[in-house]
């Protein structure tokens, strides 16, 4: 993989993050103790322990990276861990709008709306009854206002309301995590559309309290669509167009903001061994398509439609259609070496508009399951 | 909200509705007892009291009622209350195609083609066993023939063949409530994809006979797409494309038959109060565009995809889609003030083509679950 | 029905397949004792009999059939019947990539690519096991390379690399059946999403082990849409065009490659008897939209979304999404004499792109349900 390994480093963001929350004691050093008096009060709901003081998260909220120095290319492999506490805990999360002129192909650049230089943003990762103090940062030199709505918030536009900030700007609001699922977070100006467009788009995972069923590897992917006035392959910068969003016509459709990212010609494939099972998490911000997510010689061994983690998963799905505005968390048993492509099935969008990511897996053969020369 | 109060009195149709269906005294002044001997036949599969004898609805099996003057705009609070009783009923139920020129915007006009006069038509209303006698009428003065096809039929085209009349006309059918769950119905003429476009479609509900979990509130929406030569944005009156239908690229996206109808800047949006947990009942009439319906600021807390009642909802859903020619039944809980945005979160339909509808909900705030300044 | 009998015979592929499949007998005489020793390894996990030997299947795997001369309609009444053994076999299946020139339409041509003939290709059914050695070739004569992505395959490409065949060869692969489900088989060559288009799918129904609910009565439709240069309606031959398709704007959609093919204007409808329970086996192709797929008239009693047979069915849905690349399994009740209409609800693509199948119900009539003139 062309990986800069430089780049994989957390971001100024997650940097911050992972500070902040890396124990009691990094809290206390950043000053949580400035919390207010309603979540002091909220400390009994969040597990807390004796005397119901308030605990502060010991595991990242956040984490993301970008893939490289040159895209806005979000790393698939830097996301939160599983949560394995059986108690609610407190967050505190800061997330910064970034606008980023980066290449999206090759030679091809576009000016991206962003979280934390990234696309998705960076994945936050908390557990049903926790709760979050969000910071939306506006990057000084930003050209737009930007906020966040959250599909796991109860409250005015998601928070976009309470988090609408110039540049330079910041804004703070607290929610409880009331109800699990894989959610989408997105910028929710008047514009919104055209800031989801694009770049500005993540992922909340609210794990159910009894968490999700253990698996060996996790990758983290969102897609979106890409509405320009040149035509697909064009060199040089591309321009927005209006007109061909309404008309839903991208000339983009995108894994992570990049154009056929993860594959072996442009920046390499994923990489995951036989016998593991593998979990995908997959936001689509569109603004507008609905993707019908498939993994190319495998199948969605168990699949939680809609992100819906409340309910049971679906069993041995081949396509599963993934709404703008919304998430899938799906996962893939993997028998036998293969390279797998996840793809959008409708299948234009991966021949002739960038959507593309391969996932390598090595390991021994098993003809039993699989044998391309019998 | 500039709601004509005048307006949200049923209309003709449903007064005469009322009338028909409430009680026995008033149907047997409507001349129920001229049911055919198959009905009677039947007395005992409807849960008919000693004597077999058939049993008429005490409750309205339709109700429906415009907003206002202007426009063609269903009252979405106006619709049949859940039904109690734990028997089979026969319905009278008689519903008129109306072609109607009204403001699908402000100083926007276009002939519509509706239900009743308003967009979705009325709610039809029964439960699962439920005998229905409908007569379908072609008001005198429209241009077209028109008919019905209800999803909770069995029977060629849905009713459609039966039901076929000309202007002036009308047509009665019966059938049989087989199988529960939220159905459209809607014109099914040779060119019915305009004829939905124009705005012929609504909601007939079929409740499972063990009724649906209770709730404080109910609403009801019915999206379209509306296709014109002018672009969107024009004033005066709009003509209809079929060029932009077979692109399957609207001018209008719209919730009951209006642009941006449930909001401030028109008339008014939807109330509700914190604590309540309300009901959307949300058909989606197309002709072609599937919706991915959320509700921004909160999440469906029990729905029930392609309005099947006859499942166990999903939980936690925040995206739903919605096919053209299908409903959704969706419930939300409130435990916050907000003001809660309705959409397809095809986002450029709310940016830009006319979708969106608002619910209020006032009460007093509750910041252990969502503080917008902590 | 103006069908020729003549063309209801099985087609080639599946004389041979016939006989190859017909017996223990016929799989020695046509060389099955070349199975690898890795096959022969399998034969207990394959519910062997006494000494693991392998068993050879003694029902057809795979069937079609074009249903007439002049088009590459293929016909929904022939397919594998149900799978009644309690035991996993070997089955040697083979399939030939065929480019034909047909009529779409009355008076209308195009180059289509198929399976076999036929569109969909013939249906493969096997049991959840159950190994099939599946052998593609590439007819001789034809233009392009061809390959098979089979979504039942655990391997790369879902089989395409390792079935990669120029004109004139042919390639093996083997692979085991290990999770049940409706999938559909493709073309996976780069430039994919135009062989689909022309129309290379069809569909491996991997049966449950517990088997499937008895039918009274199956069909098997494949969906597509189909990009030209020209306008819908156009005579001669037609062309492809890759600017259409890349606007997601097709010219034709179509059933089984035929406009209108199964109805009483075209090849006349399908036929079935009230009282019987009917399974519809639906794969869409794409190559982008997805079918919003509804039985105008009914309502599929049970439905399987994604044709993801290991879940439990839903009940009575209208209208069921079927995102590209991806099936549906789904059975009416037949209570009522009917004229059964199946569509995509996506209307515009029925009342002016080709797409429709009827399905006529005769019996006596059931008025206690249904009365067109109560």
């Amino acid at each position: 993989m062309a990986t800069n390994e430089m780049e994989r480093a957390p971001t100024d963001i997650n940097r911050r993050g992972f500070l902040r929350q890396a124990g009691a004691a990094g809290v206390a050093l950043l000053g949580v103790s400035a919390l207010t008096p309603e979540v002091r009060a909220e400390g009994a709901d969040r597990g807390a322990g004796a005397g119901g003081e308030p605990v502060a998260a010991a595991e990242p909220g956040i984490r993301g990276a970008r893939l490289n120095a040159s895209s806005v290319m979000g790393d698939a492999t830097q996301l939160p861990p599983p949560i394995t506490r059986d108690h609610a805990v407190h967050h505190e999360i800061e997330i910064e709008a970034r606008e980023v002129e980066a290449e999206l192909d090759a030679g091809t650049r576009f000016t991206f709306m962003t979280w934390g230089g990234q696309v998705p943003g960076p994945m936050i990762r908390v557990r049903q009854g926790d709760t979050v103090a969000l910071t939306v940062k506006n990057a000084k030199g930003n050209s737009q206002p930007h906020n966040l709505d959250m599909h796991a918030v109860y409250g005015t536009g998601g928070g976009s309301d309470a988090t609408m900030v110039a540049p330079g700007g910041s804004a703070t609001e607290r929610f409880k995590c009331m109800y699990p699922g894989a959610f989408i977070y997105h910028c929710a100006v008047p514009l919104l559309d055209e800031h989801i467009s694009r770049g500005m788009f993540g992922m909340i995972v609210v794990e159910p309290q009894e968490g999700l069923p253990k698996v060996d590897r996790e990758f983290y992917l969102g897609q979106h669509e890409l509405y320009t006035n040149e035509p697909y392959g064009s060199g040089g910068k591309l321009h927005f167009s209006n007109e061909a969003m309404v008309r839903e016509q991208p000339t983009y459709v995108l894994f992570n903001g990049a154009a056929y990212g993860y594959t072996a010609d442009r920046f390499g494939a994923l990489q995951a061994r036989v016998g593991e099972t593998v979990r995908v998490f997959m936001v689509c911000g569109g603004p507008n398509l609905t993707s019908s997510f498939h993994a190319i010689g495998n199948v969605w061994a168990r699949c939680w439609p809609q992100g819906a983690l409340a309910n049971a998963p679906m069993r041995c799905v081949q396509t599963q259609p993934v709404p703008p505005g919304s998430c899938v968390v799906a996962d893939m048993d993997l028998p036998v070496p293969e390279t797998i492509k996840l793809v959008d099935h409708a299948l234009t969008r991966v021949t002739r508009q960038g959507l593309l990511a391969a996932i390598e897996v090595q390991g021994p053969a098993n003809p039993g399951i699989y044998a391309a020369s019998p």
